[in-house]
This record gives structure tokens, C-alpha cells and sequence, in this order.
């Protein structure tokens, strides 16, 4: 019985969008990879190497993406898996450990994982520093799961006072539940907790709201979207022609407790 | 009366350690500085330029450090304040803003916040993808917070049942809390949640220690640990020859809800 050669599996992140916030290990990792796979706006921002196979990916299914990877790692190849932002950030390093974990032929496989500047990032950079204290990072689409459970979770973050960063707020198929999770996160928090909505931060069609929970329409948010959604303490900073700067400062008084 | 020349302040985030994983737009920022910032770790991580000069911090008071940048910008020098990992995540950029905040004549500066791969990344790229699905990020540093706010949330993280990336867990001056902390956790989630104990990512005396919830000794902890705790989801993969790898599944039975 021959075994398999071992390739090599790259799963790099290539954050938001603009050169200069991608780290060099990945742009290396692109010049050395036999293979591209992931979704044509993300390897659209790959630069172009001769011998280089390009597997633009429309298919929504990300374990087919990963399988497929896995497979051409197994056949000796060096595999560039490719995500915007940080890969292990709902991205596809998790995807890629599933199709490891139902498969004992994948074990031997060499798996990197290449972070990167994830959404949140770049968009807390752009607003200043919303992130700055404990947070949380919730994913709203229910594609994978239930929304009872992405409900217990916006509660639990409220109750906590976390930061919220929101990921997948909407998409054509799910316009609604942006909505439920406002209501639900009104229904919580005070009403002039500052809310941002970072659209494509770092790219040419960038575009920024800053308002507040009470006056916030979920109406503005799409699947380039990350909403930022302030703690109790999270503050404005106004400053002379230009946005306010929104941080969350390190202290918190006792009586927060 | 003459006004003050406005000068730029670069919050830039040098990652967790190594060139690889330092961003173009900070290597770059870390070139055309005038003043360096930061604590005596970080500004060693930084290449030396001629006609730059070194401000070495050993003061604890980030605050004093934002004040100064602040007036050096004011004299109109293009100033790097450096942090490690991502300036927005517990680092400079919220002392920045807090002072930029308590300073009327600090608005009209010229404030960039530059992103960086942040410790909860590298170390979740080191295990594969633990922080693949919702999670929380906490600092367990009661130093600016009272403890009772700590519990609360991650009591929080705890009822929504997300994985947890936990900052600051334990310094000489606090070596209790990182105990009362994983007792408050054992009370609430499953003995065995696996937890990682990431110390020093990316850099020379890199340590990683994968264990269970039942089974951590809090004691593993130290301030250059980044402690990573999962979901009731999070699994591991036994490979040949290495450690398993750590992963949160994208997909949440119904059941689970």
C-alpha cells in the first residue's frame, strides 16, 4: 500500500482589505502556495504568481471548501486556504478543523494558521478604542445555530456590560433579525450607549455611522457590516471637523460593579 | 497669541512578537516617527533609527504616558506610542483617548490607531481554532475595576455559554484572583471545557499547556499568559507526534440553545 505524500495547509488571513494591514507571513505564505481556494472577493486581493491554481469558491458551504483543501494537501500540494480578516475569526480555520476532526486520514497533515487584522480591529482603529475593556463577539447569523442561542448570548452579553462587536449582522436572506437582536440589546441597555456601523473599513467603499442604541437603525447594516455596540461606560469624544472618537475607557468606577 | 504646531500621534500595535506578524502600515509608522513610547520590551522590538528619539517607560501610570505623547504631539513631533499585540485591546489606545477626552487643547491632533495581531489571536492560531464561534474577552487586572465586576462577567461568559479569552490573569501582586476566577468557572461550566494556557506566543520562550477545566493549574498563569477557556462545544483533535489541536465548531446543536 503507497501512502500518501503530505502536503502542506495554509489557512492565512488576509485582513480587511489594504496592503498594509496584512502581516508578511501571509503575503509569503501566498508566494509559496501551489494552490489558492477560497471566494473570489478574497482571492481577487491575492497577488498573481505564475504555476499559482486559483480555486474560486462560490459554493456557501464551508466544509466542502475545507475537504477540498484537505484532499489536494493529501496529494502533496502546498494549500493557501484564504479568508479576510483574521482566519480564526468566524472564518475558515474552523471549518478546516471540523473536516480534520471527521477525518483520521487528514491528522498528518501540516496546518498552519496565519492571524490576521480581523474586522473588529480595524474598525475599533478607525473609531478609536470601543474595544478597549472587556468585550464580547458575537456572530448573528443562525445559519449554524439556533437563534435562541444567539439570543441567550446577546443577554448574557448585556448582563455582563461587555462591548459588543457584532459579526454577520444581516444578509438578503435573514433581514429581520438584526431588528430582534436591537430590541433584545434596548431592551438592556441604556438607550445612549454608543453604536457604531463599520461598513468595508479599510476599503475604497468604507463607510462609518456612529450613533446611538435608541436613535440606531438596524436597517443600515449588511453583511460588509460590523457593528461595534458601546458598554455602559464606552464614551464620545466630539472634535472639530471630524467623526466623534468612541473609546471605552479602562477604568470603571465601583458602583458599576 | 501663537497656537501650538499640531504634530501626529501613531497608536500602533506591534503584534505579539515576531516581524511576521507586524503590519506594513506599523513597520511603516515605526520608520517616520520622531519619538518612540513605550515600555522598555516593546521599544526593543522596535528597529533603531538615527535621529529618533527613545522614550523608555517604566512608569505604570498608562495615563502619564498618553499625557506626555500628547504634549510632545502638541510640540508638533510625529510620535509612536507603542504597545504590544493590538493597541485597541487592552493597551494604549484607550488611555490615548481618555486623556485626549480630559484635554480640551488635545482635540485638534492628529490621532491614527494602527491594528496589530493581538495575543488571544496568535495563541488561537498556535491551537487551530478556539475562538472559531462567539467568545468573550476579559482582564482579569482589578487594578482600574472592582473585582465584582470581574465575576460578573464572567459569570456572564459563563451563561452564554461562549468560549473565553482571558488578559492580565495573574501578576506577583495579584496571584490569588486567577484562582477565584477558574473556581467561579468550575462552578459554572463542565470540567471538561478545555482550556490553554498560551505564554509568550510567537516569541523565544513560547510555552503552550492544553489541559481541561477539572484539570488547570491556575497556578500555570503568569502576566505574560494569555488563557484560553472554551465553550460547551470546543473539542480536541489528537494528531501523531504533536499536540491535539483545540477547536470551537462553527455549528451549535439545537439543543444547545
Amino acid at each position: 500500500m503507497t501512502r500518501a505524500a503530505t502536503g502542506e495547509l495554509l489557512v492565512v488571513g488576509l485582513g480587511p482589505g489594504p496592503e498594509q494591514w496584512r502581516t508578511p507571513e501571509v503575503e509569503d505564505a501566498l508566494t509559496r502556495a501551489t494552490d489558492l481556494i477560497g471566494y473570489k472577493s478574497y482571492i481577487d486581493r491575492c497577488p498573481d504568481y505564475p504555476g499559482q491554481t486559483r480555486h474560486i469558491s462560490d459554493n456557501r458551504v464551508e466544509l466542502d471548501r475545507a475537504r477540498f483543501a484537505i484532499t489536494l494537501a493529501q496529494e502533496g500540494r502546498t494549500v493557501a486556504v484564504v479568508s479576510g480578516g483574521d482566519p480564526g475569526v468566524f472564518a475558515m480555520a474552523a471549518a478546516i478543523f471540523e473536516a480534520i476532526d471527521a477525518d483520521e486520514t487528514a491528522r498528518e497533515i501540516i496546518v498552519t494558521v496565519m492571524p490576521g487584522v480581523s474586522a473588529m480591529q480595524a474598525a475599533a482603529a478607525r473609531l478609536g478604542a470601543p474595544l478597549g475593556h472587556d468585550f464580547c463577539v458575537i456572530s448573528l447569523s443562525d445559519n449554524l445555530k439556533p437563534w435562541s442561542l444567539i439570543e441567550r448570548r446577546l443577554t448574557a452579553a448585556a448582563d455582563g456590560d461587555f462591548a459588543i462587536a457584532l459579526y454577520n449582522p444581516a444578509s438578503k436572506a435573514r433581514p429581520a433579525q438584526i431588528f430582534q437582536a436591537f430590541d433584545l440589546l434596548r431592551a438592556h441597555k441604556g438607550g445612549e450607549t454608543p453604536v457604531a456601523f463599520a461598513r468595508a473599513i479599510g476599503r475604497p467603499d468604507e463607510k462609518m455611522v456612529i450613533t446611538t442604541l435608541a436613535d440606531a437603525d438596524p436597517a443600515t447594516a449588511d453583511m460588509a457590516t460590523l457593528i461595534i455596540i458601546g458598554s455602559s461606560q464606552t464614551r464620545l469624544v466630539h472634535r472639530p471637523g471630524a467623526a466623534p472618537w468612541v473609546y471605552t475607557p479602562r477604568s470603571m468606577p465601583d458602583s458599576a460593579g
